[in-house]
């Protein structure tokens, strides 16, 4: 019986619960934080008086060559080791002998735990920052090349005014930006210390919890020591920024199918970042941008389903909570290979400028074919249901709406006039939107450097 | 054919699609701020050069009379109002003329619609932060009013350590705060004004969006117009954190409802807060308690439902988006009555304690006579197994730990003194645990004033 | 106090709590289910000796009335009318007098509930059954009228190869028929009655639940008591089922906006089924199927909060259980008018065969290129890549397939001969594809066959 | 580039894009059935004319091989193996040489992998039927052992009725039985053979379907090409089995939990089945039953997951579906150990039955003590409300039920009659509730024998 715990038992713990119970399999991630953690407990426990400063150092040089092990794969796993934590303690114990039985004073696998998940946690969430980052660059660099080229743009996935791809791409560069906000507000949760908790009732040790803090990286201790064994919150934040990030990266990913399609035919995935068809010799198939929506819903799983694992748990620290980990890490798992595949989706994307232009038809002006009218006095609904009877005119015809016949329009209302042909031209339209966040150039190179002020002070 | 929009329309929707599509039963909700917001875009509007000061200002008296006939419930809906901005803006043409044609110039419901959910959610978070702050209040209250008094603390559900019920009763403060922290993240989302974006393009008429946005109290206007009518993470926002506070009242009420079994007796709900069976007479339910556990069940599905709507949306606006309301307006109910309730129930809860001293028995202190031999110089691990010894060989006799003799202990272990039954006084237990957080005397009213001071920050 | 529980109460319920509590406003839903069920239970009362055929009898007339009351909505609910068992038993002793004091009598509401519930269920799935047939037909007469129209056919919605309309829509008939035999399935799980299993133990009278049930139209009792209160197995069965249907309609209307788009252009949706816009006077939206793929999401959101709710439940009932009723009445409306709107949508497509004609280009017959090879003796791996050769010239050139010389072929295989471009030919394509569920024409008809006996035999 | 696939392309993939591509390294679950699919189409292929025997039993004899190698762990992979298809057809060549390249004739990854995982998907709901009829067998046990043994019921987890622990126990053997159904469910959606729908229009070799559906345990063939590749039915119905399961595992741990805590006593877990704490040496914890209550949150995660997934998929086959397979697999692997984990800690359970007893307090017999009233003629409703009063009378004094006098009850009713007190047995409650269903002892014998039946028939 090699557990830590053992003690009391008089039977050893069943083959099949041990496979059901052990952690170690998806824990020994946390390797490095458990450590880091326990160096800090292990100087703690001096300022306590628990430890002289030789027995703390002997535990310190012990546990770092136990990183070593990790660090070059060396370290060799015991049967007995049920957790990350208990085979840290084992080996650190076979180096060190009889005193690393002292590290574990007033501490528990409770708060232990919870600390080396918000530490890992908060470097989780630097390396998607930095992901996120890089997106949104390429993003950038995409507006930049094609900053005013002209697209038709979409409500309903129907024509509905143009745009430019500027404009498009950029879209979907501020959703990030929102995104480093959330991922920011996980890390702050993450950022509080609940080591010195002990179990449930704090530390019957006079630990200085907020030099344990500062070592570790911190910003502040825990408040109350029944919440910081329980809580899960920081695990839930970042599962929620993470899936927010995918279902972004989903809408931007059906996007760009649509536009690799043959009937679009806007845009044209590299090689690189396309896969063929066992059957079919001429696919070239946008695998990874249905990849990247259909892990939208993976995530949308591993954030549900932790929500309900944590929903009406009674007590302080319940085993449910060891359901904690595996979701986040496939979470991060998931976005650390979906945000720079999209990178480099985006960075080695071929336009179809022509293809976008062919799609420029004149419906796609009946809204500044109604301003006309607006400028010349016809109340904006009236102005709007005019130009409704110009375009059934024109359908009913088979025709565009520019082969109507001035005396045509002039019979729907009067107040059009010869100069309404200038109305259909795509760069008047697009110049007339020049309010902030608009599509007409001024606001574009103000948007743009709006981006760029943004990322870099992300 | 009274839509909006029926100008190029040869045939009349068919009666189902008008109730599959029509938002008017839920969004009627939004008829202030509606209104808050057309009165904002018709001052616009005069900045803008498309109405004359009178113009704006007899839409701006007649919206305010559509906005008394809404208050006084006097508003009469028309069969073709689809939605609430088509109620209002048809009113407002009965009232004022033909010049309320002239509001909806430069404008989407795109771009309305979006303001005026953002405007509700930024008042559904003032509303739910007061409930909560109420709650803090009376879980403060209930903590003053026992502070010390001690009860077993659990984990696993099984006798751990013991604690106190201030100590347990602020246990479920703390994640309230962290609650508010999200609202307040939701609503730095939502205050963000998308007028102005119209359809998605940007409006053509120089309408001063700063302008509005100050007006209508957003921080500051959306750089991307595509972005701005197709974003909806603000009610994603919104419902996490609803989830959130949902997910810690299903905590607090399962506790609560196990507390108030015969088994555990430590408290008893006031008659006000209980229900009882329609066939057995002596039952007393804690019916308040169950609903508050199992509707964090159904803000999870809010959550979900709405997360899995958004997922691959391809283009600016899609009508999916519709559904982004009834989930949040839910989640608001929802919480806008279990926070008063649960606070109710905390505020008239009746403490047994002499029910949770009954439970204090001996093995709670198992942890405290390990401590005891480490003190005596016994390695942690070594001490932990001694006394798992200990309790093993009471078990064993059927008795509890204080009932062995000390040459029984002795047996186990050499470093057992005569002083040892002094381990078995829980108010012992308790003042050792004064690290900030613990449930030590010092220690929690250090927390108490903590959590003063926090809720008057909130 | 009154509540049917309230005697050994001494404070009436908190004003908030009623309005947490209290079911009414959607369990008032249940009242013919409710009544039908009382009905039965007085009959089977005089079997169990507990009531005289007259007072049985005075209680079924009243129970009639009451039935009425609401059939004619001249039913008032008075103030303790917590839900809809309690208002009915209120107004039935308003009518019959003392004797209505004896219905409940062996009865609790939590077997009456799952009763009513139960019952409801089965008529909800009668009622989908009915609306998925008009759907199926819908697609059917679809098929038939244009079964061997050419479109090119689509994996990674990239062109693949060629099919026709009729395989295409008869491909969303057969998810339909999967879909009614989960409503099936959970109709046979709703089927077993509860009623006698009183409020967990068991009713203490012996009442014949064999004729109950028949009565009733269950096709079963209930096994277990405690079970059988607390089951709601054959709610998540119906709400499972509901998603699913859910999502194959999402499936359907995705591809329905695709082929609406300008882009594709291959179907045109009837006014009746489309929606304009407030701005832009031109547009037509498939709002309809957007509504439809959005409503999925609901749907995902109702079916995950009640598993959410039930997960972890201690007790054979506990009030959580109240929380089933709202999303399977509301998965249940989205469907009653969502499927019906499908059928019209399909009912009233138009379809563009010249467009889709459009898009047959060569590539999409770049397997039976490899074909071509195949039967020449190549293996159909080195068939591939040839032809995977003849795809890259062709694009390297900028020419489809078609514009390659035969000599150009051959320098990429000698056995490309003179009658290659017999390969290019639709029609030769799709008539080899004749396999069962294959695109040919005589599986086509032998496929639209066996729908037409699906749906007759459903 | 040593795709599959590569004929057609310039560049090799990217090799972020392989990382996430990539399904190795869980598709190699499927090598068997890959396998034996391959096997089948091959003689297929032989009647379609396009091999002849002599080809086909080198590829026989090659797949054979190839299993063998699978079997003894000898396979070894190559960096170009970018599922377990290509894989096995990459060492299929090596094996046999250019006959290997013959075998994919006709046939595409779309319809191959279908076949496998449905095949995997039938494996593995005969694997979790197993484990169900284990865990009933182990229920079974446990009633018969303790039959008739009282112990108090609950309702919203407050003291109810008396019931027994058979019939406790046999209320969470029925879920099972459903469950059992729900699987089976799941395997008959999952018996229909896709292979021969190629990649979406139908092979064009002439392969008899019905014959391949026989070699592979299909009970029919696919009727619709498109839908073929495209259903993931049986995949969702699964999982939706799958969680069931685990909702009603997470109902029996939740109880159990509760039982086995200090304040009710009911049960001891086995020593084998229960875990310690790293700080506390007294504790033994029930790890395995809660662990079994979260992991029902992550199996709604796995289906909530991949119903996201699915919404809103376009085309026949989109890679989004690549996401299928690992929420199924980890549903399996969770259920293929909770099941039998479930199985021991129930068939290792000690029972209190004195703990049970000395909660069978008066109250619990306060419904028959209204019956009391029935039987001599107060209509149940007045009787309810009386026994409340009664309840009221005995709790304003701080006793139990029976410590009331005779005349104190007669005060309340003059009903009440010396013979009351016998209502006070809870043998003469239990024996009153003989319905089928309820916890009297024939009713009970009864129920015994149904599950002996149902789980024999299974």
């Amino acid at each position: 019986m090699n557990q830590l715990w053992g003690g009391r038992f008089q039977k050893p713990t069943a083959v099949l619960l041990r496979k059901f119970n052990d952690s170690l399999p998806f824990d020994v991630r946390l390797a490095d934080e458990d450590i880091r953690g326990s160096i800090a407990w292990a100087r703690g426990l001096v300022g306590a008086g628990v430890l002289t400063s030789d027995e703390a150092q002997t535990l310190v040089d012990g546990l770092v060559q136990v990183e070593q092990e990790f660090a070059t794969g060396s370290f060799v796993f015991a049967p007995g080791d049920e957790d990350v934590h208990t085979a840290v303690e084992r080996r650190l114990t076979e180096i060190v002998g009889a005193v690393g039985g002292k590290l574990h004073t007033g501490r528990s696998r409770n708060d232990q735990v919870a600390t080396d998940f918000r530490l890992w946690v908060m470097g989780a969430v630097e390396a998607l920052r930095e992901h996120v980052a890089h997106l949104q660059q390429a993003l950038i660099a995409s507006a930049e090349a094609n900053l005013h080229t002209p697209m038709p743009g979409y409500t309903h996935l129907q024509h509905a005014q143009p745009v430019t791809w500027g404009h498009w791409v950029l879209s979907h560069f501020w959703p990030l930006t929102r995104d480093v906000a959330r991922l920011d507000g996980a890390r702050g949760m993450a950022s509080e210390l609940p080591l010195g908790s002990a179990a449930l009732a704090g530390t019957a040790y006079p630990v200085d919890r907020r030099f344990l803090a500062q070592e570790l990286g911190f910003a502040r201790v825990s408040a109350n020591s029944l919440d910081a064994v329980s809580n899960r919150d920081f695990a839930t934040d970042f599962l929620y920024a993470a899936t927010m990030i995918s279902l972004h990266l989903s809408r931007l990913a059906e996007q760009l199918i649509l536009f690799s399609s043959s009937e679009f035919g806007f845009v044209s995935l590299d090689d690189a970042y396309s896969t063929g068809s066992s059957l079919m010799p001429q696919k070239k198939n946008p695998d990874t941008l249905e990849l990247t929506r259909g892990k939208a819903g993976r995530l949308i799983g591993n954030l549900t389903g932790l929500l309900a694992t944590l929903k009406g748990l009674p007590s302080s620290y319940d085993k449910d909570l060891q359901e904690d980990k595996e979701p986040v890490f496939d979470a991060f798992d998931t976005l650390d290979v979906a945000l720079p595949v999209m990178a480099g989706v985006i960075g080695t994307l071929t336009l179809r400028p022509e293809r976008m232009a062919a799609q420029l038809e004149p419906n796609l002006l009946a809204t500044d074919l109604a301003d006309y009218l607006v400028k010349r006095g016809v109340p904006f609904r009236e102005a709007h249901h005019l130009v409704g009877q110009v375009v059934r005119a024109a359908e009913a015809r088979g025709v565009p709406l520019t082969a109507l016949a001035l005396t045509d329009l002039q019979a729907i209302s009067p107040h059009f006039g010869a100069d309404v042909l200038g109305v259909f031209d795509v760069a008047v339209s697009l110049a007339s939107r020049n309010v902030t966040g608009g599509t007409g150039p001024e606001a574009l190179q103000e948007q743009l450097l709006a981006a760029q002020t943004a990322v870099k002070d992300g």
